[in-house]
């Protein structure tokens, strides 16, 4: 590892190794665990994450880089059960960026702040000269007040279920359409969308999540094996019943991506008791995004720190972290 | 306005007329005000910033881009009264970066962070294609724990004295000459530090400043103006008074810049009652690089809203707001 490569920032196995080899040697405490969405900071009463924005282009079918920038941050909360509340916002401007482009985008960013009830408290501008940014970069970093307690990726055991709460790979397959200008962006949408609605309506229906996650970069797979690893737990996941709509399927069977590897910006995970999944699909599915909400999987012993997908004709494989970059610049 | 000027990102007249024309026409709440260096959350009890660091070339006599992230974001919020305590870290790397050089950045942030008290509680990491970015920004976003209540802005009454905690525009002088690579560099240093141990020392002396602010982007002209408008009064300065070492004298005359509207990334202007003078120089000075530590002027009610500097031989002029940008990507 002499050079960072695009691999280095996929949310996969590089990225790990990246984070583990440089960031951890240097920063390590108690408070920063990779396996988490965000840190618990004053005695566990508040959570603080960030997270920095790149996507290309910065508009695509169902949002732009404002939206996401308040729905990356803010989701990161929502998934440890924190309800966000506080929220920086740091852009890095290319000289000869369109004033009323940047218009468009704090418009947005304002629009997603009060789907999530969160505010902007401090920001900062830096202008660039021509050349040294690609047009606007964007960080977001949020401070959420903690509504759910003991949401963790260690907390999952043999019999609890996999519940994912919308169809996968949305976004990874819209901004890769966007860009390659394929004529289906008419119908397939970015997912990209504010989890706290969600996790307040399964709080006030007192369901109590074991862990949850938004599937982002790495998609899917990374969060199904990131869980097994920090749990030392098998999940296995029946792979007919992954949501995945028409669109989706279509360029991944042209491209040969797999849907479970594919970005998502408003898709999560959760491990739930099983007693508790019948009520929680029916909660998320409340939501008019979440129609394929499902039961995918469940945990198990059988191979610990995998994740096993097994097809309709009873045919079994891992499923493993993603590695490589297929698509650079998603978020 | 309809394009970015790199002007729009000076700390001066023009990135107001930005903050104010697009970022609060949508996002204005009470939390955040222009004319503060970072919010107080949570009833006070704490205090929330971010920035975004951009600065070429990544080392620097004095300092390198890991060293200034930390003290950036710590330093806002010691200029508040906090503590720092936690701070998120997010990279937007290059491809094709070394490694090497990324590991040299990370033991920087980790030596700077043991000196501010603070950890890093999450992280985020980018890596976009070649020509996307040059070569690395970073964004800290940090919490600190408030310790000096009342530091405002608007706190400032006509009697006050005003304090330079060292001679003045050394990181902008010194980045200036690292980049057109004039043989001064052996001398001259740029002021990077960590301002939370001079902030800890005068409250442990007892020493209640009504204002504190590192006078970063725009310089001591810019945190005197936005002091003048936020109390609605005059500040007058003797302009002899103000300390600048002979190799920034020399290279301002050299260049035409002003020392007073020079980037400096650690030293701090106060605003006293006059009594605590004497005590509050000789607790600053007790830090080595603070020899120059001085009182240049005081509040006064004779221009509202303006700076004046007094020269020597009698003469007035005001002290603008610094406008267009000298030199870009200087933090």
């Amino acid at each position: 590892m002499k050079l960072i490569t695009l691999a280095h920032g996929n949310g996969g196995e590089e990225n790990n190794e990246l984070i583990e080899g440089i960031f951890y040697k240097y920063l390590k405490n108690d408070y920063l665990k990779k396996s988490e969405d965000a840190s618990l900071i004053e005695g566990g009463k508040l959570a603080f994450t960030t997270d920095s924005f790149t996507i290309s282009p910065l508009f695509f079918s169902g949002g732009d880089i404002g939206k996401l920038s308040v729905c990356g941050t803010c989701n990161d909360l929502a998934m440890m059960g924190a309800k966000p509340k506080y929220v920086t916002l740091a852009m890095i401007i290319e000289e000869g960026f369109e004033v009323s482009v940047l218009d468009e985008i704090v418009k947005s960013i304002k629009k997603e702040l009060e789907i999530c009830g969160a505010v902007v408290v401090a920001g900062d501008t830096k202008v660039v000269p021509r050349g040294s940014v690609d047009r606007l970069f964007i960080n977001t970093s949020g401070v959420g007040v903690m509504q759910l307690e003991g949401i963790s990726a260690s907390n999952l055991a043999v019999g609890d279920a996999i519940v994912v709460s919308r169809d996968i790979g949305t976004h990874g397959a819209a901004i890769y359409a966007n860009r390659e200008g394929i004529d289906i962006t008419s119908t397939l949408k970015s997912d990209c969308a504010s989890l706290w609605p969600m996790v307040e309506a399964l709080k006030d229906a007192r369901i109590k999540p074991k862990e949850m996650r938004d599937a982002t970069r790495g998609g899917l797979a990374a969060v199904l094996n990131e869980w097994a690893k920090a749990s030392n737990i098998c999940i296995e996941i029946d792979e007919e019943k992954i949501p995945v709509c028409s669109e989706v399927k279509g360029i991944c069977e042209l491209l040969g991506f797999e849907p479970s590897a594919l970005a998502n910006e408003g898709t999560f995970v959760l491990a739930l008791d099983p007693n508790d999944v019948d009520e929680a699909i029916k909660v998320l599915k409340t939501f008019s995004q979440n129609k394929m909400c499902s039961c995918i999987g469940k945990v198990t012993d059988e191979y610990t720190k995998k994740v096993v997908l097994s097809s309709e004709w009873g045919t079994k494989r891992f499923l493993d972290m993603p590695t490589g970059e297929l698509l650079p610049r998603i978020c």
